[in-house]
């Protein structure tokens, strides 16, 4: 690489990552703060608990539930602990499979979940999605996943 | 809002939401770990050596630099002097107002941005741009300005 120029981001790169950048350090708080100040849940907590309430039986292995929310195997573990611990998750080994932990959401934490996601998608809605057209939601899926491809070739929501 | 059924996300919401959360995870992690690897900066250290780097005289107002870098002044306060103490900026009274802190970046930090930068924009280019075509780019940066607009309608990037 020595000697080489840099290859700097053009005026259109620029502006595009300025953006990305700038969602990035935004949003994510946006998101969270109603959920902290509603139930005491981080964006990510809460994330862990609606694809649980989303699974079939409330039931997925841990390595399952980690590459829905995007997490590591130890950071999920964390969580999840922190989750049992208020009773909103159980963990447990597998009938069948000693070596595979499944993570099942309780009932309070359907509760939770369902108490917590109109205001949840109405934040989205209006943080994300209020000013875009259909046509600019279909971009951002589709330029959204193409990204999502060169992070993770083999990430969940390209399976979909 | 009582009996009113949520507006739930369509199908294809869905999709752009679920891209959006999985980059805004993924992402961060992916660029923040050369940066660590390398100088033991977190991407905001980064990021707030970076637009010092890119200011008139390398110096910027707080108010100016947490706007630049879409940071609570408490939260760039908090990492300016950690900064300050690794001797990469140094904070300063503003000559001609004393309410104005302004900071300064040091020779050793505008060397650290100068070894760090080729790097970074490599990462930035093979996470986020490598496989977008120039319509994709134009579209991204479209799409996500009006995102941060709905986020922050006086966002710095939106004077640009």
């Amino acid at each position: 690489m020595a000697g080489r120029e840099p290859h700097w981001l053009n005026t259109e790169e620029r502006a595009a990552w300025l953006a990305v950048l700038s969602i990035m350090t935004l949003l994510p708080g946006a998101l969270e703060a109603p959920l902290q100040q509603g139930a005491k849940l981080s964006l990510f907590e809460y994330n862990v608990l609606a694809m649980l309430s989303e699974a079939d039986t409330g039931v997925l292995p841990m390595s399952e539930l980690a590459a829905r929310t995007s997490a590591s195997l130890s950071r999920l573990s964390h969580v999840a602990r922190k989750l049992q611990a208020r009773g909103y998750v159980q963990r447990s080994v597998h009938a069948h499979d000693a070596r595979v932990t499944q993570v099942a959401i309780t009932g309070a934490g359907m509760e939770l979940v369902v108490e917590l996601a109109p205001a949840h998608v109405e934040s989205v809605r209006a943080l994300v999605f209020k000013e875009l057209s259909a046509q600019d939601t279909a971009a951002l899926a589709r330029i959204g996943r193409t990204i999502v491809r060169g992070l993770d070739g083999s990430h969940w929501i390209l399976q979909e």
